[in-house]
């Protein structure tokens, strides 16, 4: 059932972009007849599966979403109004089933970074729009008598002044009077600064998005550890803080068969070659060399770096530290340890 | 009387408001007889109001602002001159009255940050600016034959230059000669350069103010901890020295009931959960644990993370340790968690 | 022959750029009967050279690559098509070669971060592409009326969609409706937000790059140290963790002839100056005062920094304490250490 | 001598920025008689000057610069040409006269900044210059037959080229075909990516400039201290690494009168005010509580911040430690200690 959901989902999805693709092309067309019908049919086929579709959900999630409404009006609209052809915005529910995909991954980082600022970046669009009025009536002031058509009242004025704050500039209306200029000259020195805001809050927030991320990744790799898995919160924090970064250019040797097996190295980013008869290549969020943790045995086989990779090292020796000083968190570790190497 | 005031200055944000939507709908436009009498009485009232209130401003502050300046000319040009309707400057008084809002919060940050680099931003404006004028001189030169109205002299070419530079290119006006061409597309190359400069700088600026005021935000926390409270700001800067970053997921348990309590968390940004039977939310600048400090009793509730949150962490060691070294320091302290314990 | 390929290939790339702007330079114009022969004998030679370069990289590298299908196409094209001129394409080409050129060497490094950060940008531009759909179809609903010719399909809406989100603002097509002068506002401010974007993701990007370029400047210098070079990765990178980073001003003397020697540094950017007779130079990644490590010699000249430098301090102490924590990892440096001293 | 240097070298370039003012008021006008003749005059006047000026340049700094070449050329020009008016060229003269002021230091900074990126900023200009090529070849061969004016040659697509690129859009010429617009739409989004490159370069390359700066602040803070001026800049650089920074909100109090003094306090950003009879305020590199570090007197006055301040701290226990591990280094130090306390 789980499958079959997945599939009709997927479905879903590249029905929506078939039809926001059919609604681009026939748009503003006159089509042959045979097309035509052709075309009715399709849509015909894409709203009975969309009906379907909504109704499904509806019953299968019993909760109310935005996502939801939009699809029920498109439906709505198709049956009973018509008059718009409003299928593009079920593009939305198309970006919610694809949204897993690899590719649309860091998109949902940022879009989650934009959420958290968003009231930050409201903030500079109220600054923004403060400045828009501001310029806008003066400048109404100043060329209603001369371009009565284009600045008679505030509301078209502030059509050019968006234009001129945006850096846009289409050019349809521009000021004639001396004055007039200079006031837009500063307005667009400002348009500068405008651009400057949002770039400067985003990168702020994106980098320190991605620097926790990175912090975060490394306390899941942890977590993932069979050796730490039923460790508690309070221990995998101490682990976590014992972790040395390596960052190690492509062709690096980290160690070679036969080697004491002394540390265990979790992969933050990049990749890394188990050279053994069929290599095998291990990625973000790995891991290898945990039996060094428990026994000084030796590597069973050589490992390098395939492309430049970041690796946090755990030290049979920090282990160490962590288990001597903190007895009670790591009482688990220590029995599994013992029935291991026991 | 305060909380009169408070209203009373509400109420005169939003007149302000109604008055610059009213000062851009009428603008322009022919009212019906009707219309324009509600329209008069509307401008009388609020000027009514303005008047009084400017005076009670005066009394009460008795201290000169450019914002009082701006509202008595505002004031001043309706009672005696009024070609001019300039109800809109009075915007940046309803921005001081609700500056306190949490939408203009941040808003209220980034205009610190702004108003710190205003040399910084300045200088880059300065340079721009010679980049202008000799861009404007040369092309003026090129084109002044080819052009008389539109490159004629120098301020003629200003116009186009800056349109040019800041990139909002109307195309009112453009070079005709080849030469002219060259010249432009260097300028065009120039405007890029000119947006990356303020970006770098506020982005900059902004990610050291974002870092120090986390720094703050941990400071103060310390401070409004009952226990801590009395304590020198030395002692708080130990403590603050002391205190272990720790960023969760969502969901983390933090710790259960019935564990043993050894430590007091700050919350530097994110919420978490105290699972008693009417749940409660801590937000950032809240703190929670602070008996494992003095007593290591057991937790008697479980806490876990709602939103993703940094977790600033004390530890019973941590602070033992303080106290052993700086014994002078935390005096208060010691005696204090002597009268809870003893 | 190493050098002969050398040699061959930088004539292919002057060639190459001749052949650019040779093709810029015809284009569009009639020549006279002499020019017309020369400029024709100029591509018959030209590509005589290109047909025999070609086929020498397929002898030499007998491997598929995307640039060799394009010069390959370029040359195919012009034996027996030779409707449009291509040679434009080979410009790929000339960039391979010259890559390796000083003034191209950050285009190289900010090329692998934009490569690395493909999927953000490229999920960015799906919002931004999704957002241009919605707005194109809107825009085509309110103006198609009006504006037939501009507005009658999406395909041509989005034309003036594109330029509007981009700000690029031709003002060929701009809406008259007051909707849809509207719906375009909000369009211009989302323009901002979408510069923002890629600014934000490749800054942090960038910076984090430039960081650990700098990690790996300093552990490739350490293995070029001859002292260094035998020493297995683990013993490198216990090494990294002990220097200690130092940023000098321009002309501070870092230590006089004479002093005693008890340190090596490395230069990671900026260069100090060796005060000998003819004084020598060094810069980023050279070392220097390395028999500081071994024998606590004299220093034999004078080391000043000539522009600001960040050097990385290695003392006899801290090498002192990584041989004594780790023999094994370092037992190759105590008995080279023990031969020279000896 | 000096005094009357500094005077006329401040009147040169008040003058000069007055002839810039004088150039591009009377550019394209034509004066009355009398307003002429003294336009002549002041002309005169001014040349007078400026060959007085840059004779006795010759003659004092006796060495080259473009500086000077520029003004010789502008003078020349005057003299012999007369054709253009040169004189906005001298502006680099008067910005190199004013270079010291307050408000254009950060400009300098800034410029800095540029300078040492400025091969990276020239490596992405050479991507986006061999985008630009590739993409005025393509639109030329698509336009050529239907606008022949405009695409006819590839210079001229150039023109349209570039302003799409850069997001000027002057809009005077516009690609007609369906695939010229296509492959424009292309061009616009790379124009945003365009705008990122240099503000990621910048962003990243100024806030590393700024960390930089601090370092320095505090070293160079240090060195003015008395009682370290004569150490060695190895024992600086080692009582720079254990300041400990402290940011600090307004307001708050350092330390009291009568306190024990055990820690000295350098100033990084902000300000503080020493609160005796006439409060006296000191700023960012000043520095304060030095006697703290010799022996454990009385503080003599209270301080606190008077806007948010980062101080660095440096603790007596601190200053001891190093005392005793670096003896040899801290010798002169010791000795002072000894001369005063003793």
């Amino acid at each position: 059932m789980k499958v079959f959901e997945k599939y009709f989902d997927d479905f879903i999805g590249y029905l929506i972009i078939l039809n926001v693709i059919h609604q681009i092309l026939i748009s503003g067309y006159s089509l042959s007849d045979n097309l035509l019908t052709l075309s009715e049919n399709f849509i015909l086929f894409s709203f009975g599966i969309f009906v379907f579709e909504v109704i499904f959900r509806i019953f299968k999630e019993r909760k109310f979403s935005t996502l939801l409404l939009i699809d029920i009006i498109v439906i709505f609209n198709y049956l009973f109004i018509s008059v718009f052809d409003l299928r593009i915005f079920r593009i939305f529910r198309a970006y919610s089933i694809f949204s897993q995909l690899r590719v649309l991954l860091p998109t949902n980082t940022l879009l989650k970074t934009i959420w958290k600022q968003r009231l930050s970046i409201l903030g500079t669009q109220i600054v923004v729009f403060s400045l828009l009025l501001i310029f806008s009536v003066v400048i109404h002031f100043l060329e209603k008598d001369l371009q009565p058509e284009a600045f008679g009242n505030i509301l078209d004025s502030m059509w050019y002044g968006i234009a001129t704050l945006t850096t846009v500039g289409y050019g349809d209306v521009t000021p004639v009077s001396d004055l007039g200029k200079l006031i837009s000259s500063f307005a667009m020195f400002l348009g500068i600064a405008m651009f400057a805001l949002p770039a400067a809050i985003l990168a702020s927030a994106y980098y320190e998005d991605i620097q926790k991320r990175n912090f975060l990744v490394s306390l899941e790799a942890i977590t993932e550890i069979n050796l730490f898995s039923n460790l508690p919160i309070g221990a995998i924090t101490k682990i976590n803080s014992k972790l040395e970064p390596l960052v190690l250019p492509a062709k690096q040797v980290i160690f070679k068969k036969g080697d004491i097996a002394d540390a265990l190295y979790i992969i933050e980013f990049g990749s890394v070659q188990v050279e053994i008869e069929t290599p095998v290549v291990l990625g973000s969020g790995d891991y290898f060399g945990e039996t060094g943790l428990i026994s000084q045995a030796e590597r069973n086989a050589t490992i390098s770096v395939l492309e430049e990779a970041k690796l946090l090292k755990l030290s049979k020796e920090s282990l160490d530290e962590l288990l001597e000083e903190y007895p009670a968190l790591f009482e688990d570790l220590k029995r599994s340890a013992a029935d291991r190497t026991g």
